[in-house]
């Protein structure tokens, strides 16, 4: 069993706000992720996938098949949107990391054929990330 | 004569867009940079000021007052805001990267003593970085 | 269940010495690692926690809350001091990464609410690092 | 139980090409990776061994002994070499990131002693990378 | 006068050998880098173009056409060959980084347009780079 | 004319420290630097040195001699030390970035041939940076 990752990144703007609470309790809460006009990150996600390898081509998944998915799924979806307004798998979500994570989850998992998806991890910044195992 | 550089990051949403153009002509010219409700990134500025070293210190300046420096007319400004509409030194600039490191070289030029800025460097992504030098 | 990580550094220097063996048995076992005036790193700190998402925030915990943990119950302690003399959760601890990740980890715990403490990784530089799940 | 990581990084040229293929099948399969004169990586290795810490030395491996383990066994051994070619233990091996961690592995299992091997990971490039668990 | 950079990465082989001399003395001079059947690296190159802002835009250039550039002109040509043998621009050149980047020079500077081509690096491993500025 | 640099890292410890002021003063402008029993950094030391390329190698030095003269002029010197105590060249300098950097200039600069020292440049931490062209 062999685990292949592939990294991707993506510029994307955010704001944290939940629309049930007051604008007092979300900057309580939130600080200034909650700022009105938003703001963004140069996201890094990275997609572990794992599987056998094919012993007639050394692979496990062909990585130009495995980013073709990234990208057509998740990061040509995101990159250079607003994540709270412009993305139809994120409809409804508060775009943290980790309810991003969980959503390119669900975007990936269909996607994904003959790998187990195993593992994302999304970088905010050097210094801040989440992972998820799906569950 | 020696060059120190303190290297700090903010996070932002921008847009490019410029007010004089119609909508398509915006959409011709930046593509998906200039998406209505437009996107971010993690943002990385390289300060870089030269002087002589004082010989009872050994230091050109203390990189803790560089910091301070920094944070208080630059970073703390721009970071988690929205740099079209959040940022009073750049109220109507067009929030290229090469605009926005113009306007921090104005920002921090009048706060440095007893050093002379020498070079900004601005990365928007891995991959992308912009460098000034004051002329 | 998410992970979180968060990324904190600190310099501090260190001696690798067992006071219980010859000076010369030191040397022959710790090398350079036992020179009598010490050497020092520039340590990098990841810390993974787990747990759930809040529905409301769609946060796991606040990493401006797990970022002053960490600072509160090591970073401040352990940034520029000397490992072998200066922090007190170290007292009596030959300060290898190995028992300094140990040491990281009894601060941690008990300082977390509401969160799983998952994983701390320790990197002395970009080549060495040392991971600890707490069994 | 402590996994202590140690990170050494080779340059090394390359081929992906299935000797009972025609030239074509070749080329549809493994696209550019096919190209006759080969191509080449500057390849990361990062290998984790776990252990418990020797109460004496506060270590569980000196990283000197396992920096000149991985040297001794596999860095050496590809440094500089091509991988189709050159290499005693990739010897009729399809040179791709699975297969040549399954066999670095192999490489290091027997050399390392008091202390587990735990993972591999092989990294082409920043962007993709292989790990393997040994089972 | 700002100054823009886009990083490119490119995975190529070669060797370093002089057709001059024989194989001892290619030995002699180049070690490793001469073996027979070549080597490879995961190569990162940084262009750097300067020129005035546009006010209109904000920008010096755009960097999706830099990047276009760079990869017609450059790294779509070099990016899985092997550099002895495979690549129009590089016939006859010993593929050491100086060469390299000298010869990638003078593919990039007719193909700009409107700003002036001001460096070049090229990285061949982390610890390893080479610096150009066309004279 | 080529500009070649080669990085290598060093671990060492440091106290920041006039021995013509007082403690307090020490303690007033040096901080955290001025804890009496130190602490330390993994340094990375960039050297870039300048030269026109041999014809007949392609090379304008040797990287493994340039590797070479660094380790033997400077970085076995440094590496583990206490930079206070135990580095000859650094014999009465207080050991800031700064003059540290310009120190390892002087190591340098007579013990290279046939290519012109051009830059040093030393970091302390991923954030802070020194350096020195030699005037």
């Amino acid at each position: 069993m062999l685990y292949i990752t592939r990294r991707e990144t993506f510029s994307a703007g955010h704001r944290l706000y939940n629309p049930d609470w007051s604008d007092e309790r979300n900057q309580d809460v939130f600080g200034k992720d909650a700022n009105p006009n938003g703001h963004g990150h140069t996201y890094t996600l990275e997609v572990t996938v794992r599987g056998e390898i094919n012993p007639e081509t050394g692979m496990v998944i062909d990585l130009r098949d495995l980013r073709e998915i990234i990208r057509r799924t998740v990061t040509d979806k995101v990159d250079h949107a607003n994540l709270n307004l412009d993305v139809d798998f994120l409809r409804g979500v508060l775009p943290s990391a980790e309810n991003i994570v969980v959503a390119c989850w669900q975007q990936l998992l269909p996607a994904l054929d003959g790998v187990q998806l195993y593992r994302l991890r999304l970088w905010e910044s050097e210094n801040n990330s989440v992972e998820y195992f799906g569950d």
